[in-house]
């Protein structure tokens, strides 16, 4: 019953690179993360590729020991939005907090896109790991955990409601008779909730792809449990094929308890492929990359996960220390994961450090090489596609102009868009408008 | 000691229109009010005419009885985002409210736009004048008409200090040393007021205009006092070149009491210029637009002032009702010029609305006769230059083509962009960095 599954991919468009160190690499634009230029030629080569979408990514807190490019970087309704101006196919996903933002104002944001794209945008939805937020806010408290996701699942009732404020056919615009609009497919939303109370109707109208399609990028159990009621897609990470296909078919199953099937929801991993004409080229390439670290920038790179905690007070080389709580009401997942493997494998700080601060990637190898592991993780439901978070400055184009041919010729990637709505090419449902449906399960039925 | 005054123009995009009926004319786009290439194409009919900016109004509550345009139209950040990648020269001035938004996003949404237009941003600050805002914004109550300003001056204290965070030459990139940015030149605000506590700093640096340029549009006495203090332009309306003068005199005035030199805030009324060939043929094309106006869309469009108040309930044919508080706390300036014309002339209801809901030009007839007009106002000091805001289809083409030819030979205006900033183009200051003029100030000078 299923259509053959085919490969989705999506470019993360990130300036200098989400490592502290990589913006040193020679061949970075150093002010890549405020370059329209930059943006728009990462963008174009995605397009190149035929690929799903580009990802902005966001964060609403700095400090001094952020990564670079975190510093100084694009909003992403903005530079998606003159993205769309300049391309015709690719889909256009940014992130942006349910805990520091209205939802009115979201949904016009993103149907505003929408349109402006004319059914290419994404929201990637996220509760905001940072306590620091709170601060620029004017809130006296960031959010806990479990309560980030309570607001987050209301949040997208809410602007799911807002999105079917006016039904697909509501704008008649009959000239002749004065009509613009069927007052009947006009719709108030009226939201009371918890944490909200929106009247509606939203001022804009949905797009062809109905509405924008939506990730979700959390791996914590709420995270999961988020995706699997609301998303079309998941944006996550893994460090083995084992962890991966676990993760599949957890967020799968969850679905299906939920009604829906799975092909509804679309699971990418993000990789940072490494391409070379030789292993041993590409080795190289990762070298240029790996030993940029520092132990300095390490420590700080790290510390972001906990709150900015200054890891710098610790031994480097005695067990990585007991943080008791730093960190719990942030990026929950990441904490855990990293306390259970030092504690685990008895690493030294300087180790966790070093770790977590060096760019993986184990999607490295010969351009063939690189194809067989995609299309493993693929075949093997480790994935249904991939986010390609390249640190590398050659990263994406080696991708596209030495992997994605392959992967064609293979028949598991397409050679040219099949839709030009978001939707159309992730495969993923447009959703009917609730008013519509509710109208038409209310008629009667033609025999 | 001032330089030769030059004529600015601006041009509202607006989709359909500024009214209820103008969509009905023949040659209007139906869907203009969501389609991107109206916009593109409206935009670059500016950019040619060599307009210092593009401006484009919002608002937050809609019902059943708003014009048209306002039913379904895109978002200020996201058009204006997708304008700046398709365009070189020209500003991008959008209305975003400070009742119903967070300092930090505002200041970052505008700081990116600024930054990838490479300096061609503007905010119009309002305050939202309907009181049904509240409700898509989970408010129980709209602030009252001075709050709304009290929030607003402080609103704009924040953004402008969060987009001093950096210091222009913050960034130093370096890709030997490590170092990426001076640590001494990021500034934290720190700010605690009344209604906002924001800490920053901001994650984006200024662009090559130091800030977005603030627009202020309120003509009630707390609207010119925060365009006095705050603003770099204004964005008003007079029905007379004697009120638009006192106007100019007002504002310019209030201005030097803050310190502040004429030539630091721009004003520019927006009008509707009807062009023809002939005066007949401008005539003919008045009426196209007026007599599309019907008792019954007129009666909804005064409401609108009013808080989308039911003027069907009186007699249409008696004098203006007496209306007590309502509208009061919206559209102050607006509401209390219909009561007192209404007053003084002993209008009927019927004459008011349709005088407020019928398009008006007073700039109107032949090319040279409008030119006339403008460089009247513009001489007399009554204007800085002008947002066409124009109601007719063909009202910015005809401007353009026919028009600004004429006042390009007289040399009252530019045939050639100055500047591609907008700052540099409206002729209005570059804020220095506040932390660089307080460093010099405490650096000891050179003899």
């Amino acid at each position: 019953m299923t259509a053959k599954r085919s490969l989705k991919f999506g470019a993360i468009v990130h300036g200098v690179g989400g490592s502290m160190t990589t913006w040193r690499h020679p061949d970075v634009q150093a002010d890549a993360s405020v370059s329209f230029d930059f943006y728009k030629r990462q963008t174009l080569k995605a397009e190149e590729g035929k690929f799903d979408l580009v990802f902005i990514a966001d964060g609403l807190y700095i400090t001094e020991k952020s990564i670079p490019h975190f510093l100084n970087r694009f909003e992403p309704i903005s530079i998606l939005s003159a993205l769309a101006a300049i391309t015709s196919n690719i889909g256009l996903v940014g992130t942006l907090s349910t805990s520091y933002s209205d939802p009115f104002t979201v949904a016009r944001q993103f149907g505003s896109l929408d349109l402006i794209s004319d059914g290419r945008a994404g929201w990637n939805v996220v509760t905001s790991p940072l306590e620091g937020s709170a601060k620029n806010y004017s809130k006296s408290n960031h959010p806990t955990h479990p309560e980030r996701y309570r607001i987050a699942t209301e949040y997208l009732q809410v602007t799911k409601g807002l999105w079917d404020s006016w039904e697909d056919d509501a704008f008649v615009r009959d000239k002749e008779s004065g009509v613009f609009f069927d007052s009947s497919k006009l719709h108030t939303l009226n939201h009371e909730g918890e944490f909200f109370s929106v009247q509606g109707p939203l001022n804009i109208a949905r797009s062809r792809q109905g509405q924008p399609v939506i990730f979700q990028a959390g791996s914590s159990e709420d995270g999961k449990t988020l995706a699997a009621q609301e998303a079309d897609a998941v944006f996550t990470g893994h460090d083995t094929i084992e962890e991966a296909q676990a993760f599949y078919k957890d967020v799968k199953t969850r679905a299906a308890s939920y009604g829906r099937k799975p092909e509804d929801i679309v699971i990418l991993p993000g990789i940072n492929p490494i391409v070379g004409r030789t292993e041993e080229e590409a080795e190289r390439k990762y070298e240029e990359i790996a030993n940029l670290v520092t132990i300095e920038k390490a420590l700080d790179y790290l510390g972001r996960f906990f709150e900015h905690h200054d890891f710098s007070q610790y031994p480097l080389d005695e067990p990585f220390p007991e943080l008791h709580g730093i960190g719990s009401n942030s990026f929950r997942s990441g904490t855990d994961k990293i306390k259970q493997n030092a504690k685990e494998q008895g690493l030294t700080l300087r180790e966790v450090a070093l770790r977590a601060a060096t760019p993986k990637s184990k999607f490295i190898g010969t351009p063939e090489q690189v194809a067989d592991k995609v299309q493993e993780w693929f075949e093997a439901e480790a994935a249904d596609g991939f986010i390609i978070a390249s640190e590398l400055p050659s990263g994406l184009s080696d991708f596209v102009e030495l992997v994605v041919p392959i992967l064609q010729e293979r028949g598991l990637y397409r050679t040219e868009y099949e839709h030009d709505t978001l939707r159309g090419n992730l495969g993923v449902q447009i959703p009917a408008n609730r008013y519509t449906v509710a109208r038409q399960q209310a008629e009667p039925q033609p025999n």
